[in-house]
């Protein structure tokens, strides 16, 4: 009688071995498999990721946020073009708003990376950012760490800014950078958009257009009453770009160069991996916690206690001690 | 030696026992003191919510949403002014985006609420959507919960909709309604933040403005398409308002009573209860969960672990095993 070989294969599957392996070969069916059990949350992607771990940290992270229209996915594209003059593999991870009406993510102007489908030195995957309630960051970061694991030297991640995604964003990244365009009015909006503390690097981002200028200096200005946090010591610089003709991008790809240099001389790099490790692990104990407290017999016991629950006979917080104890 | 009377209370504070008590009386001062301990997370804030629990359930809750500029605080003031003048008390939330720069939320159109900075029959409180990752939904439901027990008949949540926030909007309301404008573009826009599936009610306000009739068609079109989910049976009117001039309140008031009679007829009311208080029940079953597994003892295994943790020994997710075990 054979006996199965790989803890979770299912019959008539790939076995989760081989996928793993062919993801670590750069495969992208393997890569895009792997990626799909992890957004639908299959079983068997925590043991994939477990699998693929040991050849994580490799990559360099870069996330990019901004308002939409703000030119994110041409900076992205410039970017990827200068990676791979240099020779460097890219996997980029565009976050997109969801309608479940389309039942996918509406794919904005992903079409100005049609340039790279023939690449094989460049793995784009759109990602839905609704659906599954606070789970982006964490997906995000497995797709990451696929990219990561697959051998991509460079990871991209785009986003629009505004919400909860780009500070999902910042956390995964090494180097965020916030691109800005003078029509966001004026750096009071980025303000309350809340992307002044996340930036790396700014870019302010069409910058024929006319109030280029006056965005960078209120931004300078802002930027000086940010408190020193995380950053010990680094001052975000200020980049103006006209990304549709490839003006100033060099400039930021030395500038993002020069924050990777920063990070590891003062041993910053290793301090966000570990504190991205440290939230992994947290999050993965909660998962498991709630997977062995939740059996049948408490599911039963909450559905009895509903009623009551209900007509106010018992509180929310007074039932869940009652379960928990 | 005197023994003290109340759990959770401490030194030189009000007896929490008291401050519920004055919650209930729909005192002030109480009422924004609960929040405040609800929001910055303080131990005792569970005890009052506990506490405050049996008198929850009686308000109708009014989500509102829509992108910035829509007119949503306008809009709010023109159904509060309604409210009041039926005899209804009336708390509002309003959920804006923070930045860790000035310490708090940025108040965009709060002035226009001034005019019920007297009204005793008016509480108005803006909550930071930053900050706490995933927490929103939690404090907003609480927060929610108690002007709720403080006796306010209607609750309405005001927030931008672009990103999670509208989502946690939608579940803690009974009718959740989108504004949008006749420059929103078009309602492939409205499509896009998501907003098209979490409406009972739509708004197109500066409806004097050109393009309003295009975009209420556009949006008919596409209701066409939304299939049919929890609403069961209900279809998202499209009302016309121009708020600033109070046109077109009355009829969406109407509106919203007709949504909540649907709601009624149907058992829905409960059943939404019901949800959030499923939901409530896990997540603090989540919380003890957590709190009891992070004893001392554990966080020092995770803090030795940590070097393997790093040098790719051991993954995140068979480290989370290992404590677990």
């Amino acid at each position: 009688m054979p006996k199965p070989k790989e803890k979770g294969v299912r019959k008539g599957m790939t076995p989760i071995a081989d996928l793993v392996e062919n993801v670590k070969q750069g495969q992208i069916q393997a890569i895009a498999r792997a990626m799909s059990l992890v957004e639908n949350e299959a079983p068997v992607a925590r043991d994939i990721m477990d699998r693929l771990y040991t050849r994580t940290g490799r990559a360099y992270r870069i996330g990019i946020t901004g308002p939409p229209g703000a030119g994110k996915s041409t900076l992205t594209a410039q970017l990827t073009r200068r990676f791979r003059q240099q020779g460097k593999t890219v996997g980029i991870v565009a976050v997109d708003p969801t309608s479940p009406f389309t039942g996918g993510a509406v794919l904005g102007d992903r079409i100005r990376m049609a340039e790279f489908a023939t690449d094989p030195g460049v793995f784009i995957r759109s990602m839905a950012s609704r659906g599954s309630m606070g789970g982006l960051a964490r997906r995000t970061q497995e797709v990451a760490d696929i990219l990561d694991a697959a051998g991509k030297d460079v990871i991209i991640f785009e986003t629009v800014g505004v919400g909860q995604t780009e500070l999902d964003i910042a956390e995964a990244a090494d180097t965020t950078i916030v691109v800005l365009v003078p029509e966001s009015g004026d750096a009071i909006q980025a303000m309350k958009a809340g992307l002044m503390e996340i930036a790396d690097i700014f870019v302010v981002n069409k910058a024929d257009r006319e109030g280029a200028d006056r965005i960078k200096m209120e931004l300078e200005l802002m930027l000086q009453l940010r408190p020193d946090g995380e950053g010990k010591g680094w001052k975000p610089p200020i980049y103006l770009t006209v990304a549709s003709r490839g003006e100033g991008v060099d400039a930021l790809l030395t500038e993002i160069e020069r924050h990777y240099q920063f990070l590891h001389k003062n041993g910053l790099l290793e301090a966000r991996r570990r504190k991205r490790l440290i939230h992994k692990v947290q999050e993965m104990v909660t998962e498991r916690l709630k997977e062995k407290f939740w059996t049948r017999d408490r599911r039963q016991k909450l559905e009895k206690r509903l009623p009551d629950l209900i007509e106010n006979k018992i509180s929310p917080y007074a039932l869940a001690d009652e379960l928990v104890e």
